[in-house]
């Protein structure tokens, strides 16, 4: 049994500096979450495979970890099945729970469970690990953490509004420079209706997002080999070529969308959002962009994603307005809206920016050497004193070498040390170590607190 | 699709209020672990089966929940297997990882793994959900969390002390009155060895135990009854009829344990925890208690065990001392000492004596109701600026009657309403409402956050 132990592939230990800088980035998101008035949920990691299946599309079925039956479940099997050989039918004998694939479907079984308990509208958010069979590689684990916040039962857009408050305080509170963008899948089905292409819509978000790279011509011919009509790539013309202010944007889009109900309807909801946010001022620029096509089998109004600016990087946070959360389950008529932090992404851009406040990742602030037997007879007090302080702080356990316990010091990045011997207790009082400066001073344990308090 | 959806059994949601309550004592654990230098640390929720097998016992080993393989693992079974349906030794072809079924096996594979970055002794702490596929029963779950503190790599009896500390600290915070029991495994085993009795070490802690409720001559009794001869019977009376301060008992036990070198070495440890304790003053009483017995056949030294005063609860923390914690990983010779405190039963002990402090349970502070479009454009800027003071404020999303607004603050436990209409929007004032006094007062922005600021 003394093989080398190992992890599962795509999942990962976190350390305590790991943990401390993750804690700083989920402690940043949960304090402006509580901000606005959400509240945290948590549901199990195991969901029974009647409330996960079929809710992901045949990939995400496949991408489900599955949890084995208890007991003898091979004798549940009949020898028809067992010759059939068919694994995904049999893991579905096998097996009738699975691990949570995202927070979004337990939220809504959530919601069903518990409608009698909840007052809508409903503010909740969650953080917690969830997992996928994908094939792992740089940036993508098998289990990671999402961190969300939904709003349901309310169709207005102050939801909508507070949502990008939100995304704009925790990337400020973070110190990282991001740019917002927004869209609205209302806006998007206008743009097809009022061309007759209503299939076409991601091929034309697709070229309109390369005009800056390849220039008109060459987008009106990918609209072309995309099977765009010639009288609709006329049509789009303004569209492709939109620039300006959000402003000036809205006014195009809305000549383009007269004819369209709902693409003028996206247009309006659009423009109350971004006038809100002007009135309010957001620290971060939020653009209305229409290449924006994220979950556009999901979304139903606004559409939002953001990007880093300094660091190249995907998207670090999105979310948008859905129709029917629950509806799956039984419970029709609820429309949501909601925002997902991409904690790993956000834990990368920081990283690689060393944006971490020096309080984040500090641990213990002070450790006292052990000196021995009566020593630490002394010291036991003092120490307590310091931890009555508040003052996070350690005594080495054993009294072994000063060097070793220096370089104990050292590798944990505590700041100060204290070292009590003869003379120290004697005159009742500590020698106290700057370890950064080298500086140490002999203080009564008073000074000391203070001292270690900065 | 639309059936009625469920959780597995032996799982739970957390509702916000539940939340908010465990937060409370997730967060008051781990500020006292940082208080006293441990690090937090987080492993995978899978783990393979071979860091997990064969770690928990026979019993154990059924009792881990299996991950099925992804892919087509049916076409991996010889036809053989398939007829011999027998589903332990499937089981093993069919699953490679399974969920992690206590916080001790993975810290030790992760000791081990992560060998060359660590510093020794090394002080961690993890607080995360385990699995275990039991029987469910009241207060007995499928998925429950674990809170533990662990130092390994230093032998030294400070560190028994200092848990001693923490988990004086966590319960006096918590406003719990406990009592610590403690006990050394080397003195069970000394007392074994004087009586020749070894194997009856359980039998005896029991009979001792029952002396209260049935008295000398019945536990004598039970204890020939246990097959214990007449003569260890005799050798065991002055510790059945132990009694007086713990100084008192190691005393007595010092003089029968004589002959015993483990056992005196059990007796020099614990007066050495217990003189040092005194020294430090607990504000919870700490007795040595003989018939403290758990976790034999793991620990080596010190037993620790807690239970609440005031409600009659099973131990609500433990832990211990064991030698060779990654000796099954194939790094032998590290020792280590931990506690574990019982999160589920301090919540029900908290529950039962309501010792929430209110602002722990509190989420949001102030709901501004929502008249209209023109109102909530006055009121958005005001939200803004309180949200800027660190209050957690929301505003009712749509204009919706005024009782169900207040309705809405009422079930959310509110303490504080704003209401702006004409007049107020007139004056640039806001009426502030106390929703536990119903006293309500026109006041500047200003004066409303002071106010709500308590």
């Amino acid at each position: 049994m003394a093989n080398k132990p190992s992890i599962p592939k795509g999942t990962r230990d976190f350390g305590s500096v790991e943990m401390a800088k993750r804690n700083y980035i989920f402690d940043t998101i949960k304090e402006v979450y509580a901000l606005y008035g959400f509240q945290q949920i948590e549901t199990p990691a195991m969901e029974t495979l009647q409330t996960l299946m079929g809710k992901y599309g045949e990939e995400g079925d496949k991408l489900l970890f599955k949890v084995l039956n208890s007991g003898d479940f091979m004798n549940k099997l009949s020898d028809e099945e067992l010759q059939e050989k068919n694994s995904l039918h049999v893991a579905a004998k096998l097996c009738e729970k699975g691990l949570r694939y995202d927070l979004t479907v337990p939220f809504a079984r959530y919601v069903v469970m518990h409608r009698d308990e909840l007052q809508l509208p409903f503010k909740r958010f969650q953080i917690q690990p969830v997992w996928r069979a994908d094939r792992p590689q740089k940036g993508r684990y098998r289990e990671f953490f999402q961190c969300d916040a939904d709003i349901v039962g309310s169709d207005s857009l102050l939801n909508e509004v507070e949502l990008m408050q939100m995304v704009d305080t925790v990337f400020t509170k973070l110190g990282i420079n991001v740019q917002i963008k927004i869209n609205n899948r209302k806006i998007l089905t206008g743009i097809a209706e009022v061309i007759g292409e209503a299939d076409k819509i991601i091929d034309i978000t697709v070229a309109i997002d390369k005009l800056d790279k390849i220039g008109l011509e060459n987008v009106n011919h990918e609209l072309k080999s995309a099977g765009v009509s010639g009288e609709a790539i006329e049509k789009l013309q303004p569209i492709i070529s939109l620039s300006g202010s959000n402003g000036d944007k809205l006014k195009v889009i809305q000549a383009v969308l007269e004819t369209s109900e709902t693409g003028l309807k996206g247009v309006e909801e659009t423009r109350f959002i971004l006038n809100t946010l002007e009135l309010l001022g957001l620290k971060n620029d939020i653009q209305l962009d229409l290449t924006l096509a994220r979950g556009l089998n999901y979304y139903t109004g606004a559409i939002f994603e953001v990007k880093a600016l300094d660091v190249p990087m995907g998207s670090i946070t999105g979310g948008g307005r859905y129709d029917n959360l629950t509806g799956i389950f039984g419970m029709p008529g609820l429309s949501g809206v909601g925002i997902s932090f991409g904690a790993d992404r956000i834990y990368d851009v920081l990283n690689t920016l060393n944006l971490y406040p020096k309080e984040a990742v500090n641990s213990t602030q002070v450790l006292f050497i052990n000196f021995g037997e009566q020593e630490t007879a002394y010291c036991l007090p003092i120490l307590k004193q310091v931890r009555d302080a508040g003052i996070r702080a350690e005594i080495y356990p054993d009294s072994a070498k000063m060097k070793k316990q220096m370089n104990y010091a050292n590798a944990k990045g505590i700041p100060f040390v204290v070292l009590a011997g003869e003379n120290e207790m004697q005159t009742r009082q500590v020698t106290l170590k700057n370890m950064e400066t080298g500086e140490q001073r002999q203080v009564s344990p008073a000074e000391a607190i203070t001292c270690i308090q900065g």
